[in-house]
């Protein structure tokens, strides 16, 4: 037990602290690109002109094409390593697949079963922390959740083939790599588990975010490819990968992908004809004649790292000075996210505090289903969006938010 | 009764006429802009530049804004005379917002009605003939739907008035400017009943797809606002507004919209906020920046009725001389299409004729629901897509086809 009088000092320390921070106004809840980030990318607008050529399969400016332009399945099937089959090219958000695949399946139902509407209770596995706009979609359904844990090398998968063996388990959110908000790698073994599960509903898919396929930051970590696993035991139709270029080029303005066996493809394309004629072709050609090649990608990349690393560094450095005995945290290789782990029963009262003295988190919660934190102790940190002055700064506020937040319970204040 | 000689002299003439033509590949099929048209926008690409300014309310290089930038909220909101505040900017295309919104209706109800999926049995009217992939949205979802005749003012409001008593019918869908395929412009007193109406059900809506509302070739026909009519009734939930500047710049990379009021509005983003963080603002930028003004925006389409009049023109000229007996049809002073009644019973076996000999059309009975046109007699030709020489030839090919189809029946052939 802590010497009382040790943490009344280091309260009135960090309060004091805080109250040399006037008027901030930082964020660092969400994970944006920073202006020089956007600026790598601004060369792909000179490619564009009213003299380029704009014909391949078809002239790409009008109707026509619903699944991609075939340059565009060409790089990202590589990038990704699935055949050029297995891939459809899509609009400006991965996110917005996600959750026309998932109102898909709870309308029309997967590959001709029952709608999911029409099965009653349906449920899903939310590893956790994870990212909040998945759990917030399976929320806005209303399909219950149900938290898995996170390993180092992935989610609990002993958890997960128990939980499999329920028919109403419908589904599972995953971020494999350089995962939202740890940063973690999925394991060749833990890929593996995923490839070969045979859960209960024949109608269970594996929601495979690949955000963060080509952002490694300090290290690229290979990632086995589920696809290709998944066929060796000829189950590749247990998975749906989705991924953009919207931390490649620009979010919101870039284009996305979802990847799946031929025969789940074939059942999206059966109810998107009705949704769609087809996406931004000329986005999509934009962004071919950019990055060129997969090659071209990890070169554009490794722009991105040396801009990110200084950002990483400055809160790996601030957590290990400030908050080495009391915290824990991830050291991820690659992604967008730092996720801190605060004493229990103190996240919420860290980020409020750290609110009002005008540094903006990530909501406490908001990495876990119905943003319920069993321990009110998970905290994302974004460190992409602020300049490197600013964030030093910020960090600083929130160490001694932490700080503050745990001596405020020991001393029952 | 036609003599059956001058019949046969018909089918004769006409069979031989048609053997004339080999190895033709041509498509009066759909409404896509020609070459020439799309060449009008490429100037959009050269604004675009690594040296452009991004920012507005905020880099628009970056995500955020969910409903649209400022920029291109003001230009359309004036282009179709409602308030900035009643208008959002999404994405490529106007189809998607539409079916995007009925699924919405049915997955999770409208303004906080009851879903349609759980409110057993919905039907919906559908003015017909009408667009062919209007009705399939509806039937993909399992809506019964119920033709309402057209007038040449607009659908028959008496039989809307009658059908909208019932409370299972939730939904009209309505081409009121230069309609698809007829090109009719709702009048003034139609729009007017439109916008005072009182359904049954309260989650019943005017699904208003003003897909050319600029779009004139002879002469442009002014269609009032119904959602500034409807506000004068305190009516203005019952409408929501489709657009996109489709064929105005690039078919599927353009920018849409939809306009509704503020209530309605507000229910699409409850849940529009899961599906996406926002949509490709870059592009809604360079649209603004290209187009500039209302005015700028009617020039740049006096250069489409520029380049499509000799199109209409050809089609008209040729169903003048050939089929003035026989056929009735539109004279539309806009839109896509000129929508032509043939004898009843015979549009099907023209269109496969046309085919036969090479000249691919809409689908019989496409532009009814179900593909079910009572009469079989309704064909829509696409006159914009072929060049004026191919143009002339697909209608040589395609009247003939006419003439024998009518002649077979009566030579019970």
């Amino acid at each position: 037990m802590e010497d009382i009088n040790r943490v009344e000092q280091i309260y009135k320390e960090n309060i004091e602290k805080l109250n040399q921070y006037n008027n901030l106004d930082l964020n660092m809840a969400r994970g944006k690109p920073n202006t020089l980030q956007l600026d790598l990318s601004n060369p792909l607008f000179d490619l564009l002109t009213s003299k380029s050529n704009f014909k391949g399969a078809q002239d790409y400016r009008n109707y026509g094409i619903l699944d991609g332009i075939p340059e565009a399945k060409k790089l990202f099937s590589e990038l990704i390593s699935v055949q050029p089959e297995e891939i459809m090219i899509l609009g400006n958000s991965s996110l917005n697949i996600m959750y026309d695949t998932l109102q898909r399946a709870m309308q029309f139902g997967v590959c001709g079963n029952e709608p999911f509407n029409k099965q009653g209770k349906i449920k899903w596995l939310c590893p956790a922390p994870g990212y909040d706009r998945h759990f917030a979609i399976t929320e806005h359904f209303g399909i219950e959740m149900i938290n898995i844990k996170m390993n180092s090398d992935g989610p609990d998968m002993d958890a997960i083939y128990e939980y499999i063996k329920d028919p109403q388990v419908k589904g599972i959110w995953c971020v494999p790599k350089f995962s939202n908000p740890q940063g973690i790698v999925y394991s060749d073994e833990v890929v593996r588990k995923f490839a070969q599960m045979k859960p209960a509903a024949k109608d269970f898919r594996i929601y495979w975010d690949n955000a963060y396929c080509v952002h490694y930051i300090y290290k690229d970590v290979k990632l086995l490819s589920i696809l290709e696993e998944a066929k060796k035991y000829g189950n590749e139709d247990i998975v749906y990968q989705f991924g953009s270029t919207s931390k490649i080029t620009f979010p919101g303005s870039g284009i996305s992908w979802v990847s799946a066996s031929q025969k789940n493809l074939k059942d999206f394309k059966l109810h998107m004809q009705f949704q769609t004629i087809g996406y931004n072709k000329i986005n999509q050609l934009a962004h071919v004649n950019f990055l060129k090649s997969v090659d071209g990608v990890y070169d554009h990349m490794a722009k991105h790292a040396e801009i990110l690393k200084p950002h990483f560094d400055i809160v790996l450095n601030v957590l290990e000075k400030e908050l080495k005995s009391l915290c824990n945290w991830t050291k991820p290789n690659g992604g967008y996210f730092i996720s801190i782990d605060l004493p229990n029963n103190t996240a919420k009262r860290a980020v409020e505090l750290a609110k009002e003295h005008g540094v903006v988190m990530t909501g406490a919660g908001a990495t876990y289903p119905y943003k319920k934190d069993p321990n009110d102790s998970n905290i994302r940190i974004a460190p992409t969006l602020p300049s490197e002055e600013e964030l030093k700064i910020a960090m600083e506020v929130f160490c001694a938010c932490v700080k503050v937040a745990w001596a405020e319970t020991k001393l029952k204040k």
